[in-house]
């Protein structure tokens, strides 16, 4: 068993979103539990400068309303895991790959994981695919 | 308890069409089961003559995976309907009130109810919103 957070904005929810989530659940065991952050308005527009299409408290709604995630949160900045962690009693912080290496600092609290993200998925193709028109693709 | 169905494409899956299933689920009560008949692709583009952003494939795989919902089925037709409320012994048969009055011809075979939709947000109106770049507007 084992206490397991992410952290994410979770824009336009897509597949690669949800396995990512699904594969921090399994990390958990049967009697774990999945915390997942979700980015604020706030903390993207003023400190990562981007926009979120869809507002914080409905990408939260769906998060929370997925099987595999035990408890939502929300993300105001960046110095808040380290809090949470241990607020929450972590054994395993998960990021996707496309972080690797960035959380390294925090693995002298807790265990740091960075899973595989889906491959030709991301809000940002998403995004793409919809601003050309061209419907799912190929 | 009842078994409830409802259909839909669920094609960039947003607060509408959770909060549409969650009210489907409150009707089936602590023991009756969600059925959720998802559009696949070749429905959609052969018959509605709309495409989808996203693979169906992928729109099942995230349906399924919501606490609200118990069993996710493809929909292939138009025609589908009265065999799947037979198949699966349906008590009612639920669609956003966007569809009110369009599924009368059921109700000699189980209750057929129109929900409210949520005001402001549809699959459309986020790829609009993608489109002129505006990020979530007012």
């Amino acid at each position: 068993m084992a206490n397991v957070i992410t952290y994410g904005t979770y824009d336009l929810f897509h597949i690669g979103h949800l396995r990512l989530l699904e594969r921090a659940r399994e990390l958990c065991g049967p009697d774990g539990m999945l915390t997942v952050g979700v980015s604020t308005d706030r903390f993207n527009w003023e400190e990562k400068h981007k926009q979120s299409v869809i507002p914080d408290s409905q990408r939260m709604e769906i998060v929370r309303a997925l099987r595999c995630v035990d408890r939502v949160i929300p993300e105001d900045g960046w110095e808040q895991k380290r809090d949470d962690i241990k607020k929450y009693g972590i054994d395993i912080f998960v990021m996707g790959n496309d972080w690797e290496g960035k959380f390294d600092s925090l693995s002298d609290i807790c265990r740091v994981v960075y899973l595989p993200r889906t491959p030709e998925i991301s809000s940002t193709d998403v995004k793409n695919c919809i601003r050309c028109e061209n419907g799912q693709g190929t």
